[in-house]
């Protein structure tokens, strides 16, 4: 993948503080992998494991750690953490496009919203009433901001996002197309007549360096807000009920869903796929595995599981049918038990 | 959280015909939690073990039920179901915002469509030729109705839902932000060449009082209609597939994903994070638990379940051994019964 | 379900080369189940267990295989896939309506862009710099195309589906509303401040007549793209994560989720609500069944499974309750196993 114009390898290496080896002025203008890597790009090695792919690359230059050092002759970048060496790396050979400021003509501003001079409004987005935009902000084509909503300062909404009233989201933080922040939380009570919707008043509140994914939805709290805290991911197609707390620099994969009112610890780590019932508290420094259930409150950091991978189909209809039986195998093992007991006193 | 205007407490107790107890006229102008209640909001207390924090409440008037009529010296409503009145209350206390009817000057409306006066078409929305939007329906922006969409009387659209051609939807349904009513349904034949498209020629209908959650998805029919019956409530995220049928009253929580032409009951509660597999028949009053599987159609109400609490992870790998040594153990223990019995007879 | 005009038997039975038997201009004008149908309508008998509702069937016509043949009196399609002949007829029955070629007066498309004269772009859509659009390709209301898309000829994109810069989409590919094409995939590296964010500089490409269902997510790749190969087809609101490939042909049901850099083979059949970790390689012909979790890579065609469906809710506690304590059963298994060695050996 190339970029729009090229960097000496020594000014890639000031982007992660690592130190150059070999010739600083190699001209770098992409990355690729070990395997596909072409000359003019740069790769990285984060897994010693992978030596030999290295031994072949194409690479003009790589990125790795102070015990592969000697692994190659080309020019490198050694880095205690090669990968976040990466990360800053490529984000300075592939910055975000720069948005124009302003706002487009086809855009519905209401006259009272704030938006700074220095915010780019896309086409087709509607900013609500009392709504705030901070500078830098980027508000993509068809997005829907609500009335009394605040973003921070350079906020980046894609394409067709919808924050709905009186959502808050901090600075920098990343909303991809698709996402609804704000809707209402799954709230009724039953009488004779059916169900009735009880209002959700509270608001969504996101802090600073959040990432959230594609068709993602967090809902807005019942009573009280439901708070997604500073550097937190949340991938594509998660769903966060109401009144949910998620703890600063907590990662969650896809297609996760947290029922309501459950409050995730910090740097804790969720698979994709995985369930959490409401109510939970769940401590800081906690990984569920993928496609994991959890359903008590977790005061023990570690890694939790109940995914069970998959057999051939009729190997697993054995271990399924011999899982349905247990109860009578348990059963025979206890008469067992008491037989041989019975034996052994006879004797 | 503040409402835009106070009430008497009188006033918010014939929302829900329930019984002040002490002060009528206590000015409330809010909600908030037992906990977290402030002066001049009002709290609820729907489970008797939560009276120690009814007694720290700074709440100003409380509802609760005639068995805790005297577990408080504060102003109250006493009521026979304390957690509808709260929802009664609360929609006095904080009603949908008021939409002035009309359609924005951007909405791009078919000259063949019908759209009553008193509806309000936002910014950007598309209706299609030949649609029907009735009185009272809001249709937020961004939304794209398509042709001889029928829209009953007092639906609320929120930003970016779309329906297909040719759907229905009851009067005061509610459909949250990126719902998508009526995408084809996953049909197709195999043949030498491929997968061909089995053209979905239904329709999608949706009763009266529904409300469908964020990102939801409701394919239309292959050949007959998919149906959502009256005061249905669909969390986020759900996936109803072609042909399917949700019975009256029935509530889906998030996640859950219904494979086509399956018919649930009225009456049922789906938790979140469930699968059904498809040409299934539900009955009424069945309660599925969160994040388990059905295979198989339910005769008889009652609770189902089939979702397995997580461990820690090196407890759940020994449990996951163990499940697949099944075959083996249940093999050892016959021929352990089997020497028992041979040495019993030879004693 | 009507069409918009009618055709004789033999006209249809040329959409899918079957042989007509019985008089071959009888008129249709739609379609319906053999349950359902009403005269005018063509029905279609898959399987032989259903000769009993083709019995009573008020269809004019139906379509069925060859041991059916003499099944009915009714005039009749014969073809030796009847599934197949049923899906080429309804699509003659009911073509996707025209497109009207042309730009809508309220899409904002960048000078840069080229845009076939015989394209269809829709109301409020936006297309970017350097994007294509090809002959005959529908870009429906609320779409957003980005910076130098290609979307090849004849695809449609219904509403409000966002395409992210630089992916492409093959011929007659069809994406549903919502879809959101070449998000950030999710990756990002841990230093002592947090997760820094990896720029994901891959694309998506997608093949030929794929089709992908409402509210699907593809994400781009990180360095290398996301290949979606020519003749897939995705349900609603499944996840594709970044450097993944779907091979040719393969089909995957609805709220599945698949973990960044899996290769999935040709001629996949992958079930709903399937997890499948990163890194894997699943060979062609494979068959997943739904709700299973794939944690390895599969060299072997098949059926997988891991999914366990659900008892009523006691019986399912119990087994539960079991399956926990399998670890003490077989200890305790083994001591019985000991002490009948011993007893034997005593004698």
């Amino acid at each position: 993948m190339e970029a729009t114009r090229s960097y000496s390898l020594q000014e890639l290496a000031e982007a992660c503080g690592g130190e150059v080896v070999g010739d600083a002025h190699t001209r770098i203008q992409g990355v690729g992998t070990l395997e596909h890597a072409v000359p003019g790009e740069l790769t990285f090695l984060t897994n010693s494991l992978y030596r030999d792919q290295l031994l072949g690359t194409r690479a003009s230059a790589v990125i790795l750690g102070p015990e592969d050092r000697n692994a190659t002759t080309l020019p490198r970048i050694v880095s205690a953490n090669p990968y976040a060496c990466y990360a800053r790396v490529a984000q300075r050979l592939f910055p975000l496009p720069e948005a124009v400021p302003g706002v487009h003509s086809s855009a519905v501003i209401d006259p009272s919203a704030q938006v700074s001079p220095a915010a780019t409004i896309g086409p087709h987005a509607t900013v609500g009433a009392g709504a705030v935009i901070g500078s830098g902000v980027v508000v993509g084509p068809g997005c829907v901001v609500g009335e009394r909503v605040v973003l921070e300062n350079d906020v980046r909404l894609y394409p067709r996002v919808v924050v709905y009233p009186d959502c808050r989201i901090g600075p920098r933080s990343i909303l991809h197309a698709g996402v609804v922040i704000g809707a209402d939380g799954f709230g009724m009570a039953r009488d004779a007549e059916g169900w009735i919707k009880i209002p959700q008043v509270g608001r969504v509140i996101i802090g600073a360096d959040v990432e959230i994914g594609a068709n993602t939805t967090v809902d807005r709290g019942a009573i009280e807000d439901t708070v997604i805290e500073e550097g937190v991911k949340l991938d594509n197609q998660i769903q966060i009920a109401h009144n949910c707390r998620v703890g600063a620099h907590t990662v969650i994969a896809g297609c996760t869903g947290i029922s309501g009112s459950t409050r995730i610890g910090r740097n804790c780590r969720i698979g994709g796929g995985v369930g959490m019932v409401g109510h939970l508290d769940i401590c800081d420094g906690v990984t569920v595995s993928g496609f994991s259930l959890i359903t008590k409150s977790i005061t023990q950091p570690g890694v939790y599981t109940s995914s069970i991978p998959s057999q051939p189909h009729r190997q697993w209809m054995e271990t399924l049918a011999n899982l349905r039986a247990l109860p009578q195998w348990t059963q025979k093992l206890k008469t067992l038990e008491q037989k041989l007991e019975k034996n052994t006193k006879e004797e």
